[in-house]
């Protein structure tokens, strides 16, 4: 394997001293770089995209490309798992992901299997391949997968949707089904990141979009627990280096000691909390991922910049900080905010790592 | 004035003995009663129906006939102060509240005024008086109004808006402007509900819809604030009791320290946060209103009261809690699942007032 020439990310995710503070940002291949536009109209609809490992491989490369990204993400969606199941993933214009057959019976519930990474998801796996190839040892990649949770809302609803309101009708008088699908998706979700790490993602992210709809106990319950149980059964170390692994519920702040302590490397922050208290509440016990609001790139790049200068300042000196956004970039923005937002980190972060 | 037969919502929201937890439920009048949709069709649009007294306090008055609730609310909007600013408020099928003249511009929010109560809200005034009359001292009536950053971001937006891009394009790049912005609504707000409380409001509540959208400093800063000025601003006593504030801020769990800390005498809870933990964060210095997650209407009556039985117990002993939903009852629900709910409450609390 290629000797990594970047590894910032990987050392601040494991809180090891790094010379300036890794960025990257979610979504960051994607609709508001032009040169994105242009793959995705010839690669056909958006799963089209995915599921070609030589495009989706091309688009993963160009924010490392253009912006000095230090990591690249998996160009996929956090829908694939259930897709492979059969649900059929489609996206509509503006309304988001769709499934051609929820699940809203017994039955459909205890039909789901789990489905081999190397076959159905074969063409993730060779996406990973792919990337890790091109990349040639610049950054390193980071996999991802949605959270049980999270997808268990989109299999039940169909798509997006607004209350939940027939995920929690299920969870609220079918705990025991509920449980059942959430145990088949943890089950799937760690095969599936598992074998990502085996062909060759260097990190893996969680992305929980949805688990700050539930209520305390129910979020422990219905959404950590089996996070962490994903946590428990991944391959921790792969090519010599330890892999880390980062959970990010979105409005997720009120439990962050319960996301630290459930055995991961790092924590992904939205941007409702402030960097210093997140600090301070976990951040002897794991590395932060985040915060700036995306909103934030609506304004000017000197604006940006010192915004930038805040959110270092309340991280403070020290290792265990990847700077991101609370949330991934809006298909709107303009890529030069983008730029202005990775030359203000790379300037400004060095003087914390003294 | 007709002395008050039912005062448990006053006394609970001043941590005073009750002899059963009070119980009112947001927007318990609206379109998931049949008895509503009928008014609804005779009065026209939603806003005709909200500027004819007549009509707006029958629709008032539907719950409180139907469930026995502790409590009337007002049947409003919480975007009548910007309608009165002119700024032509309607509302499109499916999309929510709308404005015509949308706030774009320096020169737009610098011609903003404060509208006078008695005058542009004489209708809001009028169906206070009018609900008061037909209450006859069954229950208190609330009065409300959005807060000055929610009022602000469908001031800008013109509407309800996925990311808030140009409010907080606005907030990033001209806080002055912003600032300006919010303290003409805060003294808007302060009038209208003043008003509201001269017209006979018992109890007001502020609903800050979108602060949850916010970092912890720029809602200290561009929502909290504002609010706190208002609760500073309010008559506290009218026909010689004490007219208790409720904040209610979406997605404020993580902030309810500083709401606490605001003057006000009830703290709102949406659902995401359990109740024992807000009552040991916040329990004595304010009372708690909330929190039952709205989706549990969708599963049956038997399992409503497992939850307010659970819900019941978090909060514990003593005075302080006024049970709600963590958010507005949803459009589809079963009216018999709120009688459920309100019945459970009533049924099961006064063992936790001896």
């Amino acid at each position: 394997m290629t000797e990594l020439k970047n590894d910032r990310l990987l050392r601040a995710l494991l809180r090891q001293p790094v010379d300036a503070t890794p960025v990257w940002v979610m979504r960051q291949a994607g609709r508001y770089l032009p040169e994105y536009r242009v793959i995705r109209e010839r690669a056909g609809s958006f799963m089209d995209l995915c599921r070609n490992p030589e495009l989706a491989c091309e688009v993963t490369l160009q924010p490392v490309d253009r912006f000095g990204m230090d990591a690249a993400i998996l160009f996929s969606d956090i829908l694939t798992v259930p897709d492979a199941m059969g649900l059929g993933l489609y996206f509509t214009e503006g309304e988001g992901p769709r499934f051609q057959h929820p699940i809203r019976t017994e039955a459909a519930v205890r039909a789901l299997g789990i489905p081999d990474p190397e076959q159905e998801l074969g063409y993730v796996m060779q996406a990973v391949r792919t990337i890790r190839r091109e990349l040639d040892g610049r950054v390193p990649l980071i996999g991802f997968s949605g959270s049980p949770w999270t997808l268990a809302t989109y299999m039940v609803e169909g798509g997006s949707a607004k209350f939940f309101a027939n995920t929690k009708a299920m969870m609220f008088e079918r705990p025991d089904l509920m449980h059942h699908m959430l145990d088949i998706l943890a089950q799937a979700v760690s095969a599936y990141l598992s074998a990502q790490i085996a062909s060759g993602a260097q990190a893996v992210m969680i992305f929980d979009t949805w688990g700050g709809m539930l209520t305390t106990s129910d979020y422990r319950e219905f959404s950590l627990r089996y996070m962490q149980r994903i946590v428990a059964c991944l391959p921790r170390e792969h090519e010599g280096r330890r892999v880390p692994v980062v959970l990010f519920t979105k409005g997720g702040a009120q439990w962050l000691e319960d996301i630290a302590a459930s055995g991961c490397d790092g924590v992904g922050l939205d941007w409702t909390i402030d960097l210093d208290q997140a600090r301070a509440r976990i951040g002897s016990q794991v590395a932060l991922q985040g915060n700036m609001d995306p909103c934030v790139l609506y304004a000017s790049p000197r604006r940006i910049r010192t915004e930038v200068a805040t959110i270092l300042a309340r991280y403070g000196s020290g290792e265990g900080h990847v700077f991101n956004l609370g949330h991934g970039v809006h298909p709107g923005i303009d890529p030069e905010n983008v730029a202005a937002l990775v030359e203000a980190v790379h300037e400004l972060s060095p003087a914390y790592h003294r």
